[in-house]
């Protein structure tokens, strides 16, 4: 009798498989109210890598951290007419506290933009307090009416910069370098995921945005999931907020503003852009847990040794763990490895070592290897290097062959039934979106035919990318 | 004409100083929601500092991060009685959420000890899934009717431990394990705050506790601040959630729970336990900055000099910043690098470098000294240990003279005017604590002679430490 599968396999039901995995990986689970979520000890050490490694580049890119209250007043996301419109049907109020009714009902943040904004035109006074790079890492709360596990959740971890700049070219460098030296930077070098990275057209913009850019990732089945976004927002948030500055010859000027944001979202991508049908495979960088040293069998001295290898790892800086829970069956311990994704596994047992050796298996592609013991820890962390770049090598072998040429709306439509559509934006068009709606395809980004960034969606000789998205 | 201080100074008026030096260090700024907080970057580098110091411990305790939701359906609170009379009348309830209202309103989390509770019991099954070591750092939000920056505001930042293990010794183990390799050692060691630890009486014990451990602080104004605190449950949380687990004889068992947690209180803390007349002074291993170069005026070579320098320090591992805002005055940042309480200040001008030196300044002291240019980095390095010595020294000699051994609660009362009293407990009971809270004084902790923790409060010969408490 075959092995019933762990999970449900991916090719069976997609989102049946993510949500498979979302579970015995021990990834999260459904919190009490509807469409929240704890995230479980795992989900949390992937998200805190993910975080420790975005926060790092944040830094390096000059933005300072700062923390701005959960409760907004209702009357400061009236101020900006286009939040109203994109924010309210999301937003929870919380109307009683401390006891009582509260005279002026507060919101639960949906973003902080507003709060940033205000304090920002305190802040800003002359062109000495430029650039102002801020950044944020918090909790968000939107009503979510359909969720999905990190993908869409009522509630969310994020971060979202907010930057004030003294000039327009200032601010466009600012919201580029977040975008490329930022989020591409962390999602090819750590992710190993190869994001498309373009501009998004004025139907896919956010907001009250001048120009909004994105990572979007190549999923699984075929599907694109915006990773993250950078918004030049032009003088429009600085207008409503009051977020001016004296220039050096006196004169009182507005500021020109950017934001961006990645989230917890990162994580579902993550899931779904390496993983396969035995669990997640995370690419070294990122993992937690870089290398497993399972015991087999405590007998013979095994136990020494598997507990030696899994120190000598940690010396040598590998995120390393041991596994001694004998009591358990080693086939379901191995299974549980394999569904959180470690990359390197190394099995010590009394029958290897008699022999002087250990078994060395790679997530990724499951080779095994007998490794002398002494070459154990050089040859695991050979293999995480090797891992780190075949994780990539797939992911761009899979996003080439999903991404299709095609000529027309209507090849577009079925080169986006398990793929991409790659179309000259002219074929398109404003008109051309709405029709791709109607079959829920959208257009992703727009690149130009070398993939740098368009200035503007006029430009001849744009590429759009079309795919259905998460 | 005397300059006006920068700072309204300690001795006039304590609690206006506290808000001048939290305003003017750039800590933090009220929110616009009454009782919130707006943590500005120096603030919130010095709590990421702290966070990564104590989360580093937390993990080394064996404890696993996790996230739960915001939101808490009502009901979970009403679960445990002790809950609803300890929060109810500080919890914010939303009411609205999604462009309607509610059918049941959720809460905003004033801790997540119930959701842990139903998840925990979910998670914990047989005793090979003990102990179960879990942390959370995470917003919560009490409404505040007398805010105060850091120190009371309706929304905290904090980090709230919570453990489930098969015995009482292994709980109570665990508990004094975060007490003290976490707590009191993060605290001594990094903050160089020499925290009173001890027991709790029974009146100020958290509602559902057997056993409330704290860590206390010796505040500047002679007062006390609980900077941390580690509570035994015993079977009472589990036996409300049902968090049991089958023993390996087959038998269901009720776990043994245990809570604790810090939070941004801490900074508040921290400023009032070594801030003098010029602002901060923050401990070296803690400090977010921990050496500033200085440009006095950018002639002769002294950028390039100043420049060298700071890269020096950062190559050391020295948190180091470099100022070369030479348009603003030299005296005038001065003050402001005073004010934020960097550890060690380099002064590189094209006088001192003419000699071949720069000045190097001690925060804590005042002491300056002109040092060869090459030598530098080493006596920054060497001045960060004084320092760190230095300020523990300083805050060991206030809390030994402040802390007065006391024969009567009358002379208690007169001892906490400005400082601590300590009195054998026998003396106290509780009936002198009902008269001590008259005066506005607490029992802050009971220890042993030997300062060990009591295992109960009846002990014959244990000592009580008072003080006015924020």
């Amino acid at each position: 009798m075959a092995k019933a599968p762990v999970l449900t396999p991916q090719a069976e039901d997609f989102p049946r498989w993510y949500q498979d995995v979302v579970a015995k990986a021990d990834l999260a689970d459904n919190g009490p109210v509807r469409g929240t979520m704890v995230i479980k000890p795992y989900g949390t050490a992937i998200w805190e890598r993910m975080q420790a490694e975005v926060d790092s580049r944040i830094k390096a890119a000059g933005a300072q951290n700062v923390y701005f209250p959960l409760f907004i007043p209702e009357s400061y996301l009236r101020r900006e007419a286009a939040h109203v419109e994109g924010f309210s049907p999301e937003v929870a109020v919380v109307t009683h506290a401390g006891g009582k009714d509260l005279d002026e009902p507060v919101v639960v943040r949906p973003t902080s933009e507003t709060v940033f904004g205000e304090y920002m035109a305190k802040w800003v006074q002359s062109y000495r307090d430029l650039p102002l790079l801020l950044n944020q890492w918090a909790n968000v709360v939107r009503w979510e009416m359909r969720p999905r596990l990190f993908l869409r959740t009522t509630e969310f971890l994020w971060q979202e910069g907010h930057t004030a700049h003294a000039t327009e070219l200032d601010a466009h460098a600012y919201a580029v370098t977040v975008l490329r030296d930022v989020y591409e930077q962390f999602m090819v070098d750590v992710l190993a995921m190869p994001v498309v990275v373009g501009r998004k057209t004025r139907r896919e913009r956010f907001p009250g945005a001048i120009n909004t850019m994105t990572c979007e990732g190549v999923m699984r089945d075929g599907k694109a999931l915006q990773m993250g976004t950078s918004h030049e927002l032009g003088q429009n948030f600085s207008r409503v907020f009051d977020i001016d500055y004296l220039d050096d010859d006196g004169v009182q000027q507005l500021c020109w503003t950017t934001s961006w944001g990645v989230s917890t979202r990162m994580v579902g991508g993550l899931v779904m852009a390496h993983g396969d049908d035995a669990g997640l495979r995370l690419p070294p960088r990122l993992a937690p847990v870089q290398a497993v040293v399972v015991l087999v069998r405590a007998e013979d001295g095994a136990g020494e040794r598997a507990a030696g290898l899994a120190g000598e790892l940690l010396r040598l800086g590998v995120r390393a763990e041991l596994d001694t829970r004998v009591e358990t069956s080693f086939g379901r311990r191995v299974v549980g490895w394999e569904l959180k994704g470690v990359p390197v596994r190394v099995e010590v047992g009394p029958r290897d070592l008699a022999q002087g050796v250990a078994t060395v298996v790679r997530r990724d592609t499951g080779t095994k290897e007998a490794v002398p013991v002494d070459g154990v820890p050089g040859r695991v962390q050979a293999l995480m290097a090797e891992s780190q770049r075949a994780l990539w090598d797939d992911a761009v072998t899979f996003r080439d062959a999903r991404i299709v040429d095609v000529a027309t709306i209507d090849e577009a439509v079925e080169a986006c039934a398990d793929g991409w559509g790659r179309i000259a934006w002219s074929e398109v068009g404003e008109a051309g979106e709405d029709r791709l709606a109607q079959s829920g395809v959208s257009v992703r980004c727009l690149q130009r035919e070398d993939g740098s960034l368009p200035g503007t969606d006029e430009e001849p000789g744009l590429l759009a990318y079309l795919a259905r998205a998460y």
